[in-house]
């Protein structure tokens, strides 16, 4: 986190003071989210959905070339539904909207109130995640052999009643993407468990320019009722983990509650093993906190609404009709080019107003290449460019380059990579940095932890304790704030012994404090 | 409708014989849509999904190139937002779902409750439109006239709780877009309100193949509050009439409801004018009653999510080798096609079973063009094609014609666009022929009328009556089940007398039944 004297940053609050108080300030000023008044709830405004949009439309791609097809589900689902998932599955969560009228009537002071005389016979839920409905539907959809694997998708909105809720992170409506799938035994279904996983693990990283490690939960962060949980999980700027994706292989227990069954080849009836996977928009909240600086938003280009923008230093006379001119030419070259195999997304922003105020607000959204193009510019056939990752110059500056027109269009494409790969690679270098190893014992974890801040994650291992061996080791982190994160994929057994048991160690795990 | 007895159709009821039992067959299958088990709402199953997702794609595309910006807006409105609307705005629906407790707990019987301790303080409504809270958005969001225009809009699920349910056309949820602009003055707002109207008209004649007729609603039939509404009209094949698509001119009384205020360029404040305009799931209704077939759905290929499929006749034996790898190769070929401006979407259905069944499922979805591969094709460097819109030939056979498959593939995207405008041109020369004028008296009217039938559509005079007159008139179609729909935009002033009325004509108007 850049300390240079000369500086004066576009945010107000910096990183290092106040990380939350800066999270949100990146957001207003990006012009990302903001509250709507209703509790729990944000409105996301168009630069946070822009992003989402992006967001989507990639990973929608990906879940189509896995062959998986989309459907939507009703947003309400019978309470019925929760009272046997209740019966069955410890730790199932509660908080939930309900409703449980279907009119409003005037309450004869000029308000209204629900209308008692159309009260539901049985409550509706608003959907926490589809999973009882999708359930229900794959028992009717599935008869035969023939019809597995069922691989099937839903983009939507999802409503879990949070008690304290922060912008994309933690919100009581939030949108995400639920895949649901059927299989025929258990080795189809734990390899599309880790086909989705590792979806989401590349997607964050080429994508997000987000690195994570994708490993298996600890038997006590499994989803309730779940054979085996898996994710991704991100650092944080400040040193925290983010849970960025999930990934569950569900066993036959999820299709015994739903009655998921279908005749084999022989003709006897068997149950489907069945997974689950969601990514939502929490991936925003985790793209904000890796890229971000004290300037505001960064953006890698794979997901920026805008990838280029273009200002023009208009200034009231009459000769902004050819810089505007210019700048119009200058546009279309650019949108002609393709970057990280999509057409370039550029904008040229003819709105009134100064060009350097223009210019903070698109730094502060993070935008990767800004253009500012003055009356000189247009006349000798030259742009001038500034890279949102290389903001500043030593002496406090901001970095813009003038270069020809015609170099800028030819190597816009290898200058929005570079910038994509450049996000990428600070942000692993720091992860890196910031994963410690060799603690050996619970008192060093805790003196390494000490203090309001959380320097980052502790590699440690693991001899993979369960019942009341792995609740103790849970209570004792809990006293510290901090959680097991996952167990990475395809790592070696580790040397030593466990960190928590002594016992000797079976695999490698992090340890954090969790967002 | 054809009539050929040597034709043996694959649905079990036709257009003619049931029409309403007709479209419910024709969603099941095609497999588009369900019942969910939730009142009133449905499943969209992957077939009914897909065709949703190519209208929004293609839409979304036209609505971001007006420069408008999508955002997100929360599921739950707090109650006394609508206390404001329901005093202001006669005509306000209070079918709505009424959230009212945020916790489940168990009944002590094995079942769950909502949480008596849980209860809302203020009930939230789930959003039969976010109108109210885009509209406070808006008010925070402008301040001068350098924020004007603000060009928003959204797609989202909405819930109205509705009575009796038809899938597609009335659903108490349902998934639309609802775009909401603000603007300086009158001029501004109005130009917007036909701007979308145009887009909506040009999108269901193009996209859809819909032929559609975009005017004004009369004053009765005005979104409450409401300036001017306008709306496309398209005929079903059963002759009734299906509002489309709406745009709404809602003048300063929205603003003034919200406080959407602006600093002009003198420094007074002012009231910005608005709109609002949505299309909804109901088009797919629309596009199922537009151009379905006793044979079950025909996709126009712009909104095809496949508009090209390939079966190769397996018969599980070692040729099935070099068959699939023919029809591979073939299948490559065609998606390097480009048709209506996109890759040709293109799917070889490799799935276990018989080739004519899987046909009959194709055909009951209606993907435009259906190859069958056989072993011999595969030899000799043929395919065997079928148009869905030319399926039967006159002795009752279906109609495949055999080609070499270096035509078929070099033809694919002109045949494509054949189909688009075969059922374009198919589904006009019906309507016009359905649309009867030179009707002049009430009781004619009602001779025209008479009957469960509804031929088609009536053209008439209109003198343009407002209060009483009106009412009187729109009680005297309600008795026959009728209503207006829409005064064409753009028509010559009619001659002759209102039908109503007797008084000169002063525009014309179409008489219907209306889903």
């Amino acid at each position: 986190m850049s300390q240079n004297p000369n500086i004066r940053h576009a945010l107000t609050v910096k990183r290092a003071d106040d990380f939350a108080q800066w999270y949100q300030e990146v957001i207003a000023e990006a012009g990302m989210a903001e509250e709507s008044g209703v509790r729990g709830c944000m409105v996301i405004k168009p630069w946070g959905y822009g992003i989402w949009e992006r967001i989507q439309q990639v990973m929608d791609a990906r879940i189509k070339e896995a062959g998986v097809e989309n459907c939507y589900f009703p947003l309400f689902i019978p309470l019925s539904y929760f009272a046997k998932e209740a019966e069955h599955v410890e730790g199932f969560a509660k908080e939930m909207a309900v409703v449980t009228h279907h009119r409003l009537i005037g309450d004869g002071k000029g308000g209204l109130v629900p209308d008692p005389e159309a009260k539901l016979e049985e409550p509706l839920i608003v959907r926490p995640t589809s999973e009882t409905v999708i359930g229900a539907a794959m028992a009717r959809w599935v008869q035969s052999w023939r019809d597995l694997p069922l691989l099937t998708n839903q983009w939507a909105n999802v409503v879990r009643w949070e008690m304290r809720t922060r912008m994309f992170l933690r919100t009581s409506e939030f949108l995400w993407q639920e895949g649901h799938t059927a299989h025929a035994d258990r080795a189809d279904a734990v390899a599309e468990t880790l086909r989705a996983l590792e979806m989401y693990r590349s997607f964050a990283e080429d994508v997000l320019a987000m690195p994570v490690i994708a490993g298996e939960k600890p038997e006590n962060e499994r989803f309730p009722g779940a054979v085996a949980t898996y994710s991704i999980e991100a650092m944080m700027q400040d040193g925290k983990a983010l849970q960025a994706g999930t990934s569950h292989y569900l066993g036959t227990g999820f299709a015994e509650a739903a009655g998921i069954r279908y005749q084999d080849k022989e003709g006897s009836q068997a149950l489907c093993h069945t997974t689950s996977w969601g990514v939502s928009t929490r991936l925003i909240g985790g793209v904000i906190m890796t890229h971000g600086d004290d300037d505001g938003l960064r953006v890698p280009p794979a997901i920026a609404p805008q990838q280029v923008v273009i200002l023009p230093m208009l200034r009231d006379t009459p000769e902004d009709e050819a810089l505007l001119a210019y700048c119009e030419e200058l546009r279309r070259e650019i949108a002609g080019k393709s970057a990280l195999g999509e057409k370039v997304r550029v904008l040229l922003d003819k709105r009134p107003g100064k060009a350097t105020q223009k210019r903070w607000a698109w730094v502060k959204k993070g935008v990767p290449l800004i253009l500012e193009i003055g009356g000189r510019d247009a006349a000798g056939g030259q742009v001038s460019v500034v890279r949102r990752d290389r903001l500043w110059r030593e002496d406090g500056k901001v970095n813009f380059t003038g270069m020809a027109r015609a170099d800028f269009v030819a190597g816009v494409a290898a200058e929005l990579e570079d910038v994509q790969r450049s996000l990428h690679g600070e942000a692993l270098a720091r992860r890196d940095a910031q994963i410690v190893r060799g603690i050996t014992s619970l008192e060093a974890l805790a003196a390494y932890f000490e203090g309001e801040k959380y320097p980052g994650w502790v590699e440690c291992g693991w001899s993979r304790p369960g019942g009341a061996a792995l609740d103790e080791v849970v209570a004792k982190l809990k006293a510290l704030k901090l959680t097991i994160r996952n167990t990475p994929l395809g790592e070696a057994k580790p040397e030593g012994a466990c960190l928590f048991t002594g016992a000797p160690a079976v695999e490698t795990i992090y340890v954090a404090r969790a967002y």
